[in-house]
């Protein structure tokens, strides 16, 4: 046995970057949930900007959220086109991420798969006030299901800094745009989704 | 705005290694808890090895612990000497740290400060046990203090690969070896703690 050199940390390995997202979840894969636990959300109405960050469109979004029985605070959402995450193989048109923060700093992102249905108002007042910083009424839960089933696992940002300390939790019944929605969307990201990461073992775990 | 390249996604900027530990932990940086909840412990009398893994004396023990109102699943406790938190500045004789898992893979690791004072008969029988692989009793309770208040924050195991993902919970409460056995344990290892590492304005919490 070699025993740790303490008089040279700066030499010391670190291991990083192997806990990444978007990954491909799938129900072969998935483990149960081993704890009773939902998700709960309590989010504004009002969202009070729209910003292009060169990453997707962000709105900014107050909130709050019970994920894994801790509380999170919402900071805002923003969408990616095509989605990120895949679920049984299959992508959506897009994927929407509300990025939660607790309180010791622990990041959690909520994401609403998007394929093509009904027309969404919370999307059109986003469009309505794109680049702007001025309160405004959104409906919100259109672009949120109403099932919260989700697939839960220990990722990353997906744009830099890819920071790797964020939970998440990709909601498995999908929300719609409409056709229209979806392709004025594009016309802003036709494609500002990471690529898929490798799981390296790490547990999915699924809601039921 | 300059649009992020998703044709270059291997030349993104990726920031790691800020969110280590072990850290400074103060009073005076402390937040309060924003959720009710308290540690809770259920471990077994039995460990089922010792071994010197090189970073120090670690012991085999399962058992089941609610940290942060989310299920753990405890692996091994091992110890540091002299200890790699300090708690107002105060450094103390060793740390115990006991290592558990989500079954997510989040890591957490409660750590118990040691002091000398009554003679622990846990660390009397890993002594007895050194590079067994043999179930044997222990008290366990003696390394666990009886008051639960703790301090957390997110950092990094503080042995190679120094993987950040950890949940900290450090006992407030120090635990006691006799003079003699702190004396014993040192001659094991005199020096494997980590240097402090820089808190990086990452939130310290408080449970009360």
């Amino acid at each position: 046995m070699q025993k740790l050199d303490y008089s040279a940390q700066d030499k010391w390995p670190r291991t990083s970057g192997n806990m990444q997202s978007p990954i491909a979840l799938s129900d072969d894969l998935a483990i149960k949930n081993d704890f009773q636990t939902s998700l709960s959300f309590d989010y504004d109405y009002t969202a009070n900007y729209v910003r292009d960050t060169g990453a997707g469109i962000e709105v900014g979004l107050k909130g709050h959220a019970q994920l894994g029985n801790r509380p999170f605070t919402l900071k805002q959402f923003h969408i990616h086109t095509p989605s990120e995450h895949t679920i049984n193989k299959q992508a959506y048109d897009a994927e929407i991420h509300f990025v939660h923060e607790a309180s010791d700093g622990r990041l959690a992102v909520v994401a609403a798969m998007v394929e093509a249905g009904h027309k969404s108002a919370t999307y059109e007042a986003v469009l309505q006030h794109m680049n702007e910083t001025t309160d405004f009424d959104i409906p919100v839960n259109d672009i949120m299901p109403e099932g919260k089933e989700y697939y839960h696992y220990i990722g990353s940002l997906t744009t830099p800094p890819l920071t790797e300390n964020v939970e998440w939790y990709v909601l498995k019944t999908p929300v719609t745009l409409s056709q229209e929605q979806i392709t004025h969307l594009m016309a802003f990201y036709s494609h500002n989704n990471r690529d898929l990461q490798a799981l390296n073992e790490r547990p999915i775990v699924s809601s039921n």
